[in-house]
């Protein structure tokens, strides 16, 4: 019998999907909107998915959480769980660890798209196209005094907060203009190009930022990574572009950190000049007080949201779990799991 | 007695007079909202303009445009004609000619902001940034089906129509995805990066366009060159952006062409799949008709709205003036000129 591997949803790749399961497993699709009980149940043994050696999962399947409790009802035929995208942070990684069951995700397939999104933040909020562009949409065409808050990106020093693939491609694209590249991680990045300059501390690189740009995944390390101490550390006008997870800037509920952006903004300038955010720290949802500051780009989570990338990513975790099947063994293990 | 020069503004390059024309020239300042008929009547014999050797002239100066009429007012002792800015449309270059007074515009200057900004605008019209902005603003997050209508800018092909300071350096930014760059000029361009190929005929090139890029000046060759006819030759779903001036496209009043590229957009998408446009055919108006279409990105003309860049722009013209007195000519001078 055929291994059996369980895909929740695929948007583009339904030929692929074809061509690479056909012969090597027999390939079940989650019922559309099939909620956490029923999808527990037919995990349980007789359930449809009892004997499913590998699941192709995508963030914000009707499921829910790939947490501790999901994993606790997968069946002991599972083997290989291939998450749809870069970030996995919604899943317990541990968990999966404790039981023997693999987890991969689709870094190289994301590096593209999202480093655009970054360049896009990073022109929008130095040139404060944003807002020039609601300023023609309400018929007013220039904002008065743009030229006196915008700058040419060339020249500029950008600090790129975690080169690793997408930090890479960032670095990449803003050398064509080019930007001074600085970063920091927390080991100096093997095979990086020679014009990014590693910085082992990272307040030292921020004081250098005309723009600060986050690539670091988020997990217990990086949460709240970029607080108010950090910020006030940067020029007076730069900038912060996150095409990482929101959570990664300090969400402060409790002093002024989180709304530090916006407020320091506000208050003439004192501190950042602009930011651009592609994620926020509890999406879908939207503070509206984001939106009182007309001088900031705001996206809602578009950095892999092309057609193309998206087939790229769904090629590649489906291929991890080929991979398992037919020669025992898949790319693109997350670092957890490597160690 | 120092030759006197007339400066209609400076924005940014004060110190930069300074330095530039002590013990050189007499620098006369515009005063402030002067109309046309006060300058006319300062340029003639008496007046306090009636010597100026050379003027610094501004884009929307209070004395209306740099026609005939204005060129036959000028006093014998003119020369030099500085233009701050790249496009020199409202300037009448014969008339100049006829008297034996140099132009110059600043080209070089402007290349790399207003290259930004057509990079932004191919990202924004391939990515659907802009109404991806406007829908989380709405707090309605992301707009529906918006990755169908998305594409990476990574092996796709761009057409840049008009190969000069500004469509070279397009080029160099988009080859760092890279983007496969073809470009027609009446002439192939010399000294081009080898990775730009060269079409003799405009309209092969435009049937392999991803993405057409204009970056022509305005002349009598170039108005309403971009047409119906050409627009048809384009693959479906194909996207359009201007960053040199409005009227390149055609208007077609008395046609469908300018409302063409919205009108083709909304027939689900049979033609143009987006448009980004910097410049409009009447600027600063905008006809309400363009902000019926969310998938099209529109910027008030910001395509050198940057401290950086003007500051630059309003050095390298105050130079081709000091050079002219210092040396006996300048550099910058206008392609009609030099012929």
């Amino acid at each position: 019998m055929a291994p059996k591997v369980l895909i929740s949803k695929i948007k583009w790749a339904h030929e692929e999907v074809k061509e690479l399961f056909d012969g090597v497993a027999d390939v079940v699709t989650l019922d559309k909107s099939m909620d956490r009980t029923d999808f527990f149940k037919e995990l349980s043994p007789g359930g449809k998915y009892s004997e499913i050696v590998a699941i192709f999962r995508t963030y914000g399947a009707s499921f829910g959480p790939f947490n501790k409790e999901l994993i606790d009802h997968l069946p002991p035929s599972l083997k290989w769980v291939a998450s749809n995208g870069a970030g996995y942070d919604t899943v317990d990684v541990g968990a999966l660890k404790a039981r023997g069951i693999y987890l991969s995700n689709t870094p190289a397939a994301v590096d593209d798209a999202t480093a655009t999104t970054a360049l896009y933040l990073i022109i929008a909020a130095m040139r404060q196209f944003s807002n020039a562009e609601r300023s023609l949409r309400d018929l007013k065409w220039k904002p008065a005094g743009s030229a006196a808050v915008s700058y040419d990106l060339t020249g500029k020093t950008l600090a790129i907060l975690g080169l690793g693939g997408i930090g890479l491609r960032i670095a990449e694209l803003a050398h064509a203009f080019p930007m001074r590249i600085i970063y920091h991680n927390r080991h100096k990045a093997e095979g990086a190009p020679e014009y990014c300059e590693y910085f082992e501390d990272a307040e030292e690189m921020l004081k250098q930022a005309d723009v600060l740009n986050i690539s670091v995944p988020l997990n217990a390390s990086t949460r709240g990574l970029v607080g108010e101490k950090w910020i006030r550390m940067m020029k007076k006008g730069s900038i912060i572009v996150n095409t990482a997870r929101g959570q990664v800037i300090d969400e402060g509920r409790t002093c002024t950190c989180f709304y530090l952006q916006p407020i320091l903004i506000s208050l003439s300038n004192v501190q950042l000049g602009s930011v651009g955010l592609d994620v926020l720290p509890n999406e879908p949802n939207v503070n509206p007080r984001l939106l009182e500051f007309p001088n900031i780009t705001l996206l809602p989570h578009m950095g892999t949201e092309t057609r193309d990338t998206q087939r790229k990513m769904e090629v590649r975790a489906l291929t991890n779990i080929r991979d398992y099947l037919v020669h025992g063994m898949g790319k693109d293990l997350v670092p957890e799991m490597r160690t």
